[in-house]
C-alpha cells in the first residue's frame, strides 16, 4: 500500500509518502500554510513535487475535532472536505485523525523516532503503555495501550489542558489566581502552552517591579536559555514546575510504565532547561510517600518532525483493508 | 462454566457464583474477614454454604498488587497463596484481579446494576468509555475502554489517589497546606478518603474555633447528612468540592462519554448531599469555558454490592479458555 501522510498545522503542513510499512526518508517535505490559498492548493503542491504518485490512502492528523467528512483547522480558516481531498489525491480512502492520536499512535515504534532520555527509569521502552504530553499553542496528552493480544493500541482522545492547573503554596496561589483573572479558573494549558510563558512571565516583572521587556513566547524561552534576563528565568522555572507536576499526575492516572515522551513547541524551546536544570524533573518525582514510584517511570524528550506522520501510517496499518476507488 | 467470584476487601469477603453469564442471586454471601483465620477459612466457608459445588475457575478482585501467585492484603495481615485457593476450590485455574480493574470491568454491564442518576448528560449509556471513581479508604478511578472489534475491553490500572490535591482560592490553599503538613505534599487522597474527611473536619474546627465533638468519619458524614453540625456540613461541602473538581479533571483525562459512576463507602456515606446539594455538580462542571463541554458527561451513583464481582466474572469471559486440573 503506498499512502500520503500528512500532518496538518496551523503554520506547516508536513508530509510524507508511507510505502508499506516505510515512510520513504526523501518523501518527506513540509510547505508553510501561509503561501497557499487552501489544503487542496498545499496536497497539489506535494503531489506535484513527488511527481504525482498513485496513493492507495490518505492520512492527516490535525489539531482539530475531525468528522469522517472533514474538519476546520483549529488556528486557520480552512475547511478541509474529503471530496476535495479525494479529488486532488485520486483516493476516496480518506482518513482525519487528532494529531494528539497520531502522537499517541506512533509511540508504538518510538524505538525508530528521534528521542533524547532525561530519566532511565525503570527500564526504557519496555512493553508497557506509554504516554506522549506536548506542550504548544496549547496543551494534551495521549497515552497508548498496546493490545495484550497483539492487534491495534488504544488511544484514547483527552482534553488534558483543560484539567484544573494544580498549584502548590501562596507563591503559586497568586499565580493562579492572577492566571485565573477574568476567566472563572486557570486551566493546565493557562500556564503549559507559548500563551502561558508569556502570562507568567508578565506576572513575574510585576512580582519584580520591572517592566516587561519581551513580547513574543519564543523570546521569552530564548532569553531564559541563554541566561540573559531573571524575569524570564524565573518565568520558565515555574512553567516546568508546573510541566513536571502535571506530568506526574498524568503518569499516575495512565501508569505509562513503557515510558513518557514530551513534545511540543515549548517542550523543544526549553530543552535545554528541561535537561540542565533539576526543575522538570524535581517536581515530576515530588508525589510525597510515591517518590520511589515515580522514579519507576522512563521520560524522553520526542524531537522528532516525522512523529504524527509515524502515527498517520500506523493508524492506516491497524485498519480493516477498505476497496479504494 | 462454573466459577467462584470474590471481591475480597479488608473487612469482608463478597462471593458469588457465576453459571455461565449469570451471577446466581441465591449464591450472593458476605463474611466478616474477623470471624476467620485466613482466607481458605472463609473461602471453605462460602463453599460450605452452597453445598460444595464443583468450579471451573476462581477470580477474585483485592485491593492489593496481585502476582498470579497470590497477594498480601494492604489492610488485613491474610497472605492469599494460589495452592491454598486451589486446595480449597478445587480448581487450578485462578485468577487475581485489582479491586479497581474489577470495577472498571463491571461498567460493561452497568445497566445490569444498581445505580441512580445524577446528571443525565448527552445521553446515558451510550457506547463510549466509562469512568468509575471510588472515595473510601482511598480513592482511585478505572476506565474502561470498549474494543472496537467486541473483544475484551481496555481498562487500564490507575494510582490516581497518589495526584496532587488541586486546590482554588486561599481557603483551599490553607487547608491544602494544612493537609500536607508533615508530609511535604497533599494529595487526592488525602482529601477524598474517611480519613480525608477527618482532617478536612479538624481543620473546620480550627477555623471556627469550636471543639471537634466527632473522631469517626462515619459519625461526622452523618452530622452532615443530618445538618446537624456546622463543621461536619462545611468538612463535607470542602471534600465534595475536592471530588468534583478531581472527577472533572479525570473526565478531562478519560473523555468517558459513555457515563462516569462514584463508587466507594465515603461516596455511599454522603449520597444524600451528593444529590440534594449543588456542590460536587458545580465543582464538576466549573472548567471555565468548558462548561458546556462538562454538562455533556453523564454521571450516576454505582450503589450496587455486586460491581466487583460482576468485573470477576467480566474478567473470567475475556480469558482465553485454558485447561483445568
Amino acid at each position: 500500500m503506498t499512502a500520503i501522510l500528512c500532518d496538518l498545522g496551523g503554520t506547516n503542513s508536513r508530509f510524507g509518502l508511507a510505502v508499506g510499512d516505510t515512510i520513504e526518508p526523501q518523501s518527506l517535505f513540509s510547505f508553510a500554510n501561509d503561501d497557499f490559498d487552501d489544503f487542496p492548493a498545499v496536497l497539489a503542491a506535494y503531489r506535484e513535487r513527488l511527481g504525482k504518485p498513485a496513493a492507495d490512502a490518505v492520512c492527516i492528523a490535525l489539531a482539530a475535532p475531525a468528522t469522517p467528512d472533514g474538519a476546520v483547522l483549529t488556528n486557520r480558516d480552512w475547511d478541509i472536505r474529503r471530496c476535495d481531498v479525494a479529488r486532488v489525491s485520486g483516493t476516496s480512502n480518506i482518513h482525519f485523525i487528532n494529531d494528539f492520536q497520531a502522537l499517541g499512535l506512533s509511540l508504538l515504534g518510538v524505538e525508530r523516532l528521534a528521542t533524547r532520555l532525561l530519566h532511565p527509569g525503570d527500564g526504557t521502552y519496555s512493553k508497557g503503555p506509554r504516554l506522549v504530553l506536548g506542550a504548544g499553542t496549547g496543551f494534551n496528552a495521549a497515552a497508548c495501550f498496546p493490545s495484550p493480544a497483539g492487534g491495534a493500541p488504544t488511544v484514547p482522545a483527552a482534553e488534558c489542558g483543560h484539567m484544573t492547573l494544580p498549584t502548590r503554596g501562596e507563591e503559586e496561589a497568586s499565580l493562579q489566581a492572577s492566571l485565573a483573572e477574568g476567566r472563572t479558573r486557570a486551566s493546565v494549558e493557562r500556564a503549559l502552552s507559548g500563551n502561558g510563558l508569556f502570562e507568567i512571565y508578565l506576572w513575574c516583572c510585576r512580582q519584580s517591579g520591572r517592566e516587561p521587556c519581551f513580547a513574543k513566547p519564543p523570546e521569552i524561552a530564548a532569553q531564559a536559555v541563554l541566561r540573559t534576563d531573571p524575569d524570564c528565568e524565573k518565568a520558565v522555572d515555574l512553567l516546568l514546575r508546573f510541566f513536571g507536576r502535571v506530568a506526574g499526575d498524568l503518569a499516575l492516572a495512565f501508569l505509562p510504565m513503557g515510558g513518557i515522551f514530551l513534545s511540543g513547541g515549548v517542550t523543544r524551546a526549553l530543552a535545554p532547561l528541561i535537561e540542565e536544570t533539576p526543575t522538570f524533573l524535581q517536581a515530576f518525582h515530588a508525589k510525597g510517600r510515591q517518590s520511589a514510584f515515580m522514579e519507576r517511570f522512563s521520560i524522553s524528550l520526542l524531537l522528532d518532525d516525522r512523529a504524527a506522520l509515524a502515527g498517520c501510517a500506523q493508524w492506516l496499518r491497524s485498519q480493516p483493508v477498505v476497496a479504494t476507488s
